[in-house]
């Protein structure tokens, strides 16, 4: 990603579908010592504590596994349907510790495989990376992360000798391809998962942002036999800044002296290893804000789920507008219509790579990010992802306008 | 650790000497909101930023190696003479994240090899141990880390097929053993590094706490020849619970493709695949209680120096009450007399192990580290480490009396 902020930063001018930024919406500095005074009184108020323990509980070293998994234990239940005990939830420096943690604590052979949909979030096989982990795709269809495909892909693995212990998915609204999985999918990859022997990577921060259509229950609420681990975010639901975000790890682990216990003191033992705690002051932000939506993030989330809803629809709006579909039949080019969340992709008849983005940004004034940058086996050559996270609905309508007179341009350098 | 925090929590009326815990000092919850505002102040007055710009710094995802690396770049000169560009810093999620980067940054070999004394702090070799890197020991002498010993460590590291790429030190009041280097052994350690064409990790949280003697300079104050990466960590002079802490990575390195950046921009990379940003709400804090204090950290830790000096004054005061010098050469016990920090070692004639431990605890009320839990190759089983930094000076002679009462009951259990 450091050549797409390079180009990003190199056009300021430029209308940026390039990064998928969460909306400021409301956001005030001065929220945070509201926030804070919010967790202070309720320590102080209705759990009873004295000033000195809430003072230690802002200043020191604490708990490895975090201070608000009890607020954060709540807020799942209402929000998602997932009951789950306090006790299973480690706070995180945000959702990429929470990957970091998941995968050091899972994956521990050489021969232990990371099963990735493909187009792929860069967090998760950086991480992987990092870890020297081995990573093998499972090819998206447009219906999303396909079960089939991940059995398939779940044998293919055994049959090279590797050992498939999880796969990461993005069900709802993914980044990057915006597929969100139905209903049947999630039920049928809960069945694979058992019937295989595979633990499921659920990574979720968009879920909230319906465009379309009823919101889906996520795995984990279908979780019947602790075969999800659930990762989250308050970066797009709250506050990225405060990079808090969580693992859901109910699992029952054995460990090498005999001893039950979960998947969250394991997970705790590695974080004492990167960053020790998350940071209080920012679970204490996350805390307050929890607390001041009465632990109800959807409902506080209306008017940001309302931006989000008006942004993709302009969207699909200025392009249908700028490539009606005869005219787009004809051009070779089309795109999805995600049901929600921050991205689409368009495919176009042309190489859509960093040197086409250089162009685009420099001759036409709009960024976008090539997919191939997000495809582990070589595809995407052929696709752009728009994210429509953070505009207001006339720079989108303005950015559309480039971004249809950068295509045009292309198809028109092809064709001569 | 584990054992330690579950041993500490089945006793909470015993005086603890076991974790090392900053002292709170005056801190009040209601400082980090003043913290926040003298930051937010400070980027519209004195750098005549935009709402619309503090918004985003404190709301969004941000800049990957921090947002105040100016700040703390102008405090490390005032009170370290350390002297670089701010892009040579990466502020990061406490120092423990900045030792994981570090280290995944310098080692990428198999045979790589990482020096570190024994006994050591857990923190370093948790993050080789969690990136499976190969640790070698150093052992530690009386006067702190032993450049001719980390010259032969070297050696013996080649002869064995390993490629020695850093030494791990602190070099101020070290944890576990309070040993430090002297004026001249910091040179010839960086003579050594130079010769052997070897990094230093340098490790310095204590470095303010001076009881006697002067304060002496940091290895990264004395480098000509950017052989040290100094990590840096404000828990102990600023806030724990804010978990900043930074690297100064101001080597030069070579890319892939030929190209030259700082070591600083490595790490940036590879923090974009652990936590992606340090919390900005968490560096909005650190960097207003910096400007509170003119970027004189030293300075502004007056009364928190005093706090550690008169605690391991009067932890040496009762150690000798109890055990007059003629009285402990009879025994068999001894103890180092640090020039500062938070850590002293007591070497016992008996097994200082958890079941002993243990029955401090539960028979003595007194609580204390088994030095074997820092000791890579197998010793310290007859020492134990205490820590005086977040007592007051009242429990620290009631927690001695108990000590000695534990050790008298030890020794005579020997003896019978």
């Amino acid at each position: 990603m450091n050549f797409l902020n390079e180009v990003v930063g190199r056009f300021p001018d430029a209308i940026s579908f390039a990064p998928g930024r969460p909306t400021e919406g409301d956001f005030e500095p001065e929220d945070l010592a509201r926030h804070l005074l919010t967790y202070t009184t309720y320590l102080e108020k209705e759990l009873g504590w004295s000033r000195d323990r809430v003072r230690t509980q802002l200043f020191q070293y604490g708990r490895t596994n975090g201070l608000i998994h009890e607020l954060i234990a709540r807020t799942v239940a209402n929000d998602e349907g997932i009951h789950v005990p306090p006790e299973a939830i480690v706070v995180t420096t945000g959702c990429q510790e929470a990957m970091l943690l998941t995968l050091r604590a899972l994956f521990a052979r050489p021969e232990d495989t990371l099963l990735v949909s493909s187009p792929c979030y860069v967090g998760i096989t950086g991480a992987a990376r990092l870890l020297g982990i081995r990573v093998r795709p499972v090819p998206e269809g447009p219906a999303g992360p396909d079960p089939e495909a991940v059995l398939a892909a779940v044998r293919a693995s055994r049959a090279a000798g590797e050992r498939p212990r999880a796969f990461y998915t993005v069900p709802d609204f993914a980044n990057p391809s915006g597929a969100s999985m139905s209903l049947a999918a999630r039920e049928r990859l809960l069945e694979v998962a058992t019937d295989e022997d595979l633990l499921v990577l659920e990574d979720d921060p968009y879920g909230f942002f319906v465009r379309t259509g009823p919101a889906r229950p996520t795995l984990k609420a279908l979780d019947r036999g602790r075969r999800v681990v659930h990762l989250g975010s308050f970066a797009k639901t709250a506050l990225p800044g405060a990079r808090v975000g969580y693992v859901i790890a109910d699992q029952e682990v054995v460990g090498p002296a005999g001893g039950r216990s979960l998947l969250a003191d394991e997970l705790s033992k590695i974080k004492s290893m990167t960053t020790v705690n998350t940071s209080a002051v920012s679970q204490a932000v996350i805390g307050g804000l929890l607390i001041e939506s009465d632990c109800r993030l959807r409902e506080a989330n209306a008017r940001t789920i309302a931006h989000y809803r008006t942004n993709m629809d302009t969207l699909l709006d200025e392009l249908e507008r700028h490539f009606p579909a005869r005219r787009r039949a004809e051009l070779g080019i089309s795109w999805n219509r995600p049901d929600g969340g921050f991205f689409l992709v368009v495919d176009v008849p042309f190489t859509a790579d960093h040197l086409a983005l250089e162009l685009s940004a420099r001759a036409f004034g709009v960024l976008w990010t090539p997919m191939s940058d997000f495809h582990l086996d070589g595809g995407g050559t052929r696709r752009l992802r728009l994210s429509c996270s953070s505009q207001s609905p006339q720079e989108i309508t303005e950015g559309v306008a480039r971004l249809a007179a950068f295509i045009t341009a292309q198809l028109t350098a092809t064709a001569a």
